[in-house]
């Protein structure tokens, strides 16, 4: 029988957890955009030491929410206070189930009094698409879809360009941009600014305290924005340097956002169990990846909850009600794994590498530079002797840092500093086509605080990464 | 001055060698195909192993040729014999100049008394049209360049697609697809098959002795022939792997052929002079970059001739003549440099690599997987002792072989298992955006036969490439 909805597939299947590790969808990519403009080292270099341009017009979804209850829906399905969400405002929007599961993340922002648009990964549009049906609110949803993967010289049209500009030298481009030194926007606040002869809409942001603008505007305007900015650059002396997607997604281990948290939604009854018989067989949440050492039967075990990603200071206490409340106040009072960075031995990576050059013999799991995802959702073991006590989720090598990173949770009792080795790679082959065959490594890994960078300058001194300590 | 033309920047920037190590046009890319299908490895893996299908119509120039004059003029241009052209058949093109230098190659297919089509890279299709123009034929070009490096979601159109299907299971997705054992074709000549309802032309093509088939039509016809090979492999039971742009150019490196000579073009006075006049300021020729450890004030010391490339068994001696016979007469009398595979060490690429992990200190130049090619043209150092007697052109990582290759050429007195010692990476900060700011490493590679495979096959016992031996 043909399954017609993830729920279909769970009740044809059984272990859900099976069909993800086997998926055939291959590496989650950041499509579109060229792998290189300049080369991925000195990319990331860029928004470290002078300025970098990410496009990211294409790899997110986008969700336009309008209609008188708006902001009344938007506010019940995520876990943000709305009381200060004043038009020209953006938040980090993040919806949990009613078991205070994290489903995904969007930016969202605030444009008008009864108009939202967001951003991000697929899991927060589907959910919020189904939960406007569900729930029959007075909202209209326009949905715009993330460009095709693999668009082999097909034409990609989105709504919205979407670029982001950051780096130390950033201010001075805005500036050359905009004839004048910009408004003095805050964080997560959106104003106009002038780019050549239009204005543009732009949101305060910055990653590891460099100044940075998102700016969106419609697509038809991109090749003119583009050119614009680039021309500022460089009339304004910054080399400000166009990151490709084998960088892009890199930046964030600097900056300590988890981006691919397994959406908590292949369990629970009711409005869940509907949510999943609405989830066609297609959709991220039926297709995606999961990818790494940890492999449980229980599915509930890869999911995670607010207050782990360290969202937890978002929650709208005061709101009367919404998605997940009473769940959340639940595990308010438990102890709760916490957000980390990993730090990987240069000498076990170098090792697993070393691995590759020996013909006729097994290797470990290639580290593909500067991004070794090969999922959409990754979960490796993170180990204190025998004990699993973490799980690492998003990896990426650091030219900045010279150090592959990952990003993942610990438990409460690890401690910054703590050396600890995770599993690199599968104990079985799996049906995913983004990974060799391999067997598995052990890699020392330090915890080390979120986000990384600032931490990594003041502790620089020991450089434990380089030196064996087994 | 504004220059308008390759010759105008000659004359004003003196030194040529320094404007192309100083490029900014970035990487050669392997543009529009997706970066990965299913992972570069499995995709190296695929063409030693099962079968692979290569889109290869995007990378390439492509030139129609047509007109009563049209043999004459193309065997006049070209080195090879065109006695034995006959329909229905392909060669391997090579033009060089009057002063028997290589410019560069393309596939040519005879496809009627007055027509071929010809495919490779620009300098072959610039140095036509020009002698077109130059020498008053009669004939009629068409001109398809290859498809814009990065298009960012801008639709890509081309006269023809182009596939190539290689592989030791690759016959039997040809049954399947012909619905019969497909002809028996001979080693570069060319027949139609079936694919779905279509008839195809088909070349008769072949890697390290695998079958394969290089096929083209209408680039309209392109998603529907794609989808019928993949069909086919599927009813065939083979694991056809979609080969991305990342493997690509890697496969060159287990069958010999050196995709970017430096074309000669640059120096003589004359025909060259009136080309480099002709030759645009924008151009593959003006534009593009030389990478490596090899700097010389002198353009010519990056030419290589038809010997050293190892195409002189194609010259038609017979024909009365053609451009740089009489240089290569004179050449064949002399000792030639020949054409060999570097195998590199696997301590010292592991060295190079391991660099790339030590914060605060400089690196080596970053090997770059699978391909570390940072430019239109490499050219890298082969010492022995403080002697130079080689250069390396063209670097890859084979998963197949686990081990860095490159294609070059040695004095003729080097022999094949000598252990030389290249420098990679350049020696000072050049102006190109596709390396970072490194240092140079010293690499010891064995001299090896291209095609590397086979003689590899024979040669693993001592498994020179894992042991140190300094």
């Amino acid at each position: 029988m043909s399954a017609h909805s993830l729920e279909d597939i769970i009740q044809q299947e059984g272990n859900i957890v099976n069909r993800l590790r086997n998926s055939k969808i291959g590496m989650y990519v950041y499509p579109v955009v060229a792998p290189e403009f300049a080369n991925w080292r000195d990319e990331q270099r860029a928004w470290r030491e002078s300025a970098v341009l990410f496009d990211q017009s294409h790899h997110m979804d986008e969700l336009i929410v309008e209609g008188p209850q708006a902001t009344e829906f938007l506010a019940y399905h995520g876990i943000n206070g709305f009381g200060n969400f004043d038009l020209n405002r953006a938040k980090h929007y993040v919806p949990v189930t009613p078991a205070g599961h994290v489903i995904g993340d969007h930016i969202i922002f605030r444009e008008d009094e009864q108009k939202y648009v967001l951003v991000g990964r697929a899991p927060t549009s589907d959910w919020l698409l189904f939960c406007a049906a569900y729930g029959k609110w007075n909202v209209r949803i326009k949905h715009d879809p993330r460009s095709p993967s693999r668009p082999e010289g097909e034409r990609v049209l989105r709504t919205h360009y979407r670029f982001q500009i950051q780096g130390p030298e950033a201010n001075k481009i805005f500036t050359e941009m905009n004839g004048a030194p910009i408004p003095d926007i805050k964080f997560f606040h959106v104003d106009w600014i002038n780019i050549g002869g239009k204005k543009v809409q732009a949101l305060r942001h910055g990653m590891s305290g460099a100044p940075g603008l998102e700016i969106w505007g419609p697509y038809e305007d991109k090749s003119y924005i583009l050119n614009a900015i680039l021309e500022a650059a460089k009339k304004a002396g910054v080399d400000l340097v166009r990151c490709g997607s084998r960088a892009y997604s890199t930046n964030t281990l600097e900056s300590g956002w988890i981006p691919s948290p397994l959406p908590g939604i292949y369990t629970g009854d009711g409005m869940m169990k509907a949510y999943r018989e609405w989830l066609g067989p297609e959709s991220y949440e039926a297709s995606g990846a999961i990818g790494g050492s940890f492999v449980s039967d229980n599915i509930e075990d890869y999911y995670v909850n607010p207050f782990e990603l360290g969202y937890d200071f978002y929650i709208g206490w005061k709101k009367d009600d919404f998605i997940g409340k009473e769940a959340l106040l639940k595990m308010k009072e438990q102890p709760q794994r916490k957000k980390v960075t990993f730090e990987w031995n240069a000498e076990d990576v170098v090792n697993v590498i070393a691995s590759a050059f020996k013909p006729g013999e097994d290797h470990y799991k290639w580290i593909d530079f500067p991004q070794p995802n090969y999922a959409s959702s990754s979960a490796d073991m993170v180990m204190q002797g025998d004990k699993m006590v973490g799980m690492s989720m998003f990896n990426g090598y650091s030219y900045n840092e010279r150090c592959v990173l990952s990003l993942g949770v610990v438990d409460p009792d690890v401690e910054i500093g703590d050396v600890l080795t995770m599993k690199w790679g599968e104990p079985e082959t799996t049906g995913k086509t983004s990974t060799e065959k391999h067997k598995q490594a052990e890699i020392r890994v330090r915890v080390s605080d979120t986000p990384y960078s600032t931490e990594a300058r003041t502790n620089y001194a020991d450089s434990w990464r380089t030196k064996a300590s087994k």
